[in-house]
């Protein structure tokens, strides 16, 4: 029996881009960028296949890279490895996988990064063994994706999983996706950035500008809302926890609709927090399952793959599509 | 090769029960009656024999019924054959299957009302062929059911589904099942029938006593609404469009959600207004898919098989799980 194959896993996003050598579940190399100034196709590619040549020479001759998974920020052609519509990348119709191929050599696959951080976490991280399984993504947005039956539920479109975009507050906040009153607007890290700056601008204190001026930092990163809550920052603390109260009504709501064993929090804020940021999520959601009975069952937890849980799934994607 | 054998559907609500002997989804012959007062179990087994007894004479010797299929309104054990928990019924924990075949000597499976509903929609109504389809029923509550991958959802602890529990407006009206801010609160028949004695005890005027008076009805059944908007009752109609705008953001949550090819309504009020009831839903929910590619492909649509679609179910799981 040989040796399980080596892929490379590409989680792409508008920031940065990180890069993992995966076998069988385990990191053998990683590497990463900023995502190039312009995010223009031809130089994102570039980008990708520099860091698919790091993780060559990492890895080294022995164990060759057999293929590449891209998870993209968007909607994406599985099949076709097009990326159809990538809001923060400012793509549409790029024939992601041909390009890549073209440069690396390597078959190339594409998916979507949400869907792949949530198969991550099913085949290796804490979703391991669930047949129903519902993964929420807070960064820039709040994104999702669900298992059913121990599969990826894509939906008639590829549409499933966009509960970020479900209504917390009818004509609420206005969201990035230019509707009123989603989670999104009130839940993700964006969104808690520009509510922290709006009550600043009516008065309120905070130690997040000082905090971000010492970081040498010009947004709210993961780092900067834990340092101001360890210094346990009102402003700071207040717009965590309303967040945290959207996403336990988020929770609730996914519950009384497809009932999984587990809710896996992921994304670079709930890395970096862990249970501070899940734990509160969960004690409010409980409540607001309509079937109680069974309820203690039904984990809320941080993903356990961290950063890695899109890399991951994007390996096991390869294996599933390129054979491995 | 035989012809397809003939089962007993049974639909048992709280305040009536319908039976259908039906063969390959074609109904051969009905009964019913209003459920026994104080819902005691074993008056209804009594009501429930006399049906399927009245069914056997009616399609004859040469048709017989080969088993019983119920439909419970709540949760159920559909390998036991118990009833849970049915709050409609004052039942819990009744086992349903053994007494009903120690009266009928026929073989019985119990399954829940609503997926029933879905099932019959999906086999035999409007959602024939559909892969993935969502089925809402607005009657007393604001039942759901969810079709997968072509079977339908039950999730981790028989809980998915009970999308009328979704949080429409956070702290809002009080539900039935005591919480605040459901779906249910403000769109099920019971909430409209609710609001609009609320407005009318505030002050407001509306021709529906006269109609309820007129047509010897103590509380608003459908054909009461449908009079009321008949005569153009503003009351009424204002009612009813607040109800269709909090359903339109329950269907836009659940095709972000699950993205399916259709949105089924049922229930005894939709049967009646039919597209009056659900077009201006559907012109509502469309806006807010987040992915609006492909979106004029999803059908919200009236549920074909009217009053019928959970007898016909029942007899669709009679044969799947006793044969046939």
């Amino acid at each position: 029996m040989r040796a399980p194959a080596v892929h490379a896993g590409i989680d792409l996003g508008g920031t940065s881009i990180h890069a993992a050598a995966v076998q069988a579940g385990t990191i053998l190399a990683e590497a990463g960028c900023k995502t190039a100034t312009g995010r223009e196709p031809e130089a994102v590619v570039e980008q990708i296949a520099g860091l698919v040549d790091e993780l060559r020479q990492a890895v080294g001759d022995a164990t060759p890279l057999e293929g590449v998974c891209v998870g993209a920020p968007g909607g994406v052609d599985p099949v076709a490895g097009i990326v159809h519509h990538a809001p923060n990348l400012g793509w549409s119709d790029f024939r992601l996988a041909d390009a890549l191929t073209a440069r690396t050599k390597l078959p190339v696959v594409v998916e979507n990064d949400v869907t792949l951080g949530a198969i991550g976490e099913h085949v290796y991280g804490a979703g391991r063994g669930t047949r129903h399984l519902v993964a929420l993504f807070v960064g820039t947005g709040v994104g999702g994706a669900l298992v059913v039956n121990g599969a990826p539920l894509r939906g008639f479109r590829g549409g499933a999983g966009e509960v970020g975009h479900l209504v917390a507050i009818p004509g609420g906040r206005v969201c990035g996706c230019g509707r009123s009153g989603c989670f999104e607007a009130y839940a993700s890290r964006t969104a808690m950035e520009a509510m922290i700056r709006e009550r600043m601008a009516e008065g309120r204190k905070s130690v997040v500008p000082k905090i971000m001026k010492k970081k040498g930092k010009s947004r709210m990163s993961s780092s900067v809302f834990e340092a101001a809550l360890d210094r346990r920052d009102p402003l700071m603390t207040e717009v965590l926890a309303e967040a945290q109260s959207h996403l336990a009504t988020l929770v609730a709501n996914l519950v009384n609709t497809v009932d999984p064993e587990m809710v896996v929090f992921g994304g670079g804020l709930v890395a970096r927090l862990g249970a501070r940021f899940v734990d509160p999520i969960a004690r409010q959601a409980r409540p607001a399952f309509l079937i109680q009975e069974g309820a203690e069952r039904i984990r809320i937890v941080p993903a356990e793959l961290g950063d890695h849980s899109a890399t991951i799934g994007a390996a096991v994607v390869a294996v599933q599509r390129l054979g491995g």
